[in-house]
């Protein structure tokens, strides 16, 4: 019995200060409308896929950063995407900046959250590797400041029971971690959808420049070879606030190779037809719950000294 | 200041049973010579260097196994080799299979040692990973039963400051686990030596066949992107008791990027010149110990349930 899911990374082009929610709700309710022509069941956006990925500046206006949190999702301006994957019945996956209240305080998450073909939250997932410095470094042109703006997520690695598969998120650094997929392969599951902003040149790194695209897929590669996992990987691309950022999304197999791969680095659907079986197989001769020696493995849990 | 280190993986064309030690070290040695006129401080030796790679099949006459293994080592065979990288001031790794003796007990490994340039031993590493099965599995015209013939390797993963730089070994199958790449980083490796004996065809998954390279390749040069780390990686090559074995020796950089690759399937020397600053210079970008996340680590060093 082949058991088949036919998905899409939904890339975004870039998303400007001034675009406001309406015009990006449109863009991904257009980007559902393609894949549901297309035979999709759900639809990976990228990280932060409502609004520009402000953490390479410092926002010092109150109301400007307010303005790029969302308190409920959905939320009033949120709602008509849910509602057109219910019409379509069509599901997805949303990264964007999440408000939270708990005990009383306020808490600010880099989140994600995985929505059924009924237009219902199935789970959330908060950014585990959040990166980057809380202050300026002096000299940098462009700054990466996500721990000024987020608190690590709280929630570990989730996996759900959907779309026929076992489902889980991971959101952009996470990707660079084998830990990252371990953790969701023990948790049993067999399909990952992960959102990326990733600049395309790093600014104190140069020496890395020509190897963007190949570090952005090496450690999903292998970290879907060594966990039996599909990957599917959706960029913001293309040049926002002036700083150009990858894309290059794709679809990868438990085998580690590449199936689907975005061409251009604009709002684009890259759709592959997943045979699950694959995951199965793979799993099957990898064995990892007989095979690995986690009473060798204690260090990595361990604190850094 | 470049912290320069010329190193090589020795890749050994096939070893016949009737071969005998005397002739296997005289490879060796022939392959020091090379490495050193080649300007090499160290190479790297495959897995199980001085035997035939015997646990694809039933062993059942007591003396032919006892013939495959070392009680010590350096052993009156081997001692030549040892003193051979003393006179040529080349240091070597040297997979092989270990006679212990514990607690008055008979144990046997899969083990490597790191020989310093004055042929001393530096340190000994004993494969954690060892894969296959006690038994052999009905229909496979090729068996694949370490377990049968070692225990599970119980030194962790060491590292030792060595050659300017801070070395780990790994054996065969442990290259495809992700653990094995950040507990040697972890430990403070900079340089890892994986020697391997690796079956060109899988009988039991002819489906991966095409992609037994690429599955080789896929996890180191992951690993060493993860971790800043030097790879060398050595193969026994070409067919081997009927077996034909992947050839593929390599070196890899802490960018992931494939420095050098064997061309043959024979005895072969693949050199690379290694910028050791170039692992310093990853090893800062990364960060590893102020980026991990070790409080959602818990369950990669919980044992299976």
């Amino acid at each position: 019995m082949s058991r088949a899911l036919t998905v899409a990374a939904g890339q975004l082009g870039p998303i400007e200060r001034a675009d406001g929610r309406p015009s990006v709700v449109a863009r991904l309710i257009a980007l559902l409308e393609r894949a549901k022509a297309a035979g999709c069941a759900l639809v990976a956006f990228p990280e932060m896929a409502l609004t520009p990925f402000f953490p390479r500046r410092l926002v010092e206006d109150d109301e400007e950063l307010a303005g790029y949190f969302e308190s409920e999702m959905p939320g009033p301006e949120t709602r008509p995407l849910f509602q057109a994957a219910a019409d379509l019945q069509v599901g997805f996956a949303l990264g964007y900046c999440e408000r939270a209240r708990q005990n009383g305080l306020e808490r600010f998450f880099n989140s994600a959250v995985l929505v059924g073909p009924d237009g219902a939250v199935i789970g959330k997932y908060r950014k585990v590797h959040v990166p980057g410095t809380r202050d300026p470094v002096p000299g940098l042109p462009v700054q990466h400041m996500e721990p000024r703006y987020f608190s690590d997520g709280d929630l570990g690695f989730p996996v759900w029971p959907a779309f026929g598969s076992r489902i889980g998120l991971a959101i952009c650094n996470d990707r660079r971690w084998p830990e990252t997929y371990r953790l969701l392969r023990l948790a049993g599951a067999e399909l990952l959808l992960i959102g990326y902003n990733t600049p395309a040149h790093l600014p104190d790194a140069p020496w890395q420049n020509d190897l963007r695209g190949f570090h952005h897929r090496l450690p999903m590669q292998a970290g879907a070879y060594q966990n039996s996992l599909f990957v599917v990987a959706a960029a913001k691309a293309g040049v926002e606030e002036g700083v150009e950022m990858l894309a290059e999304s794709c679809v990868i197999a438990p085998s580690g190779e590449l199936l689907a791969q975005a061409e251009g680095v604009g709002d684009e659907l890259v759709v592959a037809r997943l045979d699950l079986e694959m995951a199965e197989r793979y799993r099957r001769f990898l064995d990892l719950e007989g095979s690995r020696r986690s009473e060798a493995y204690g260090p990595i849990a361990a604190p850094t000294r």
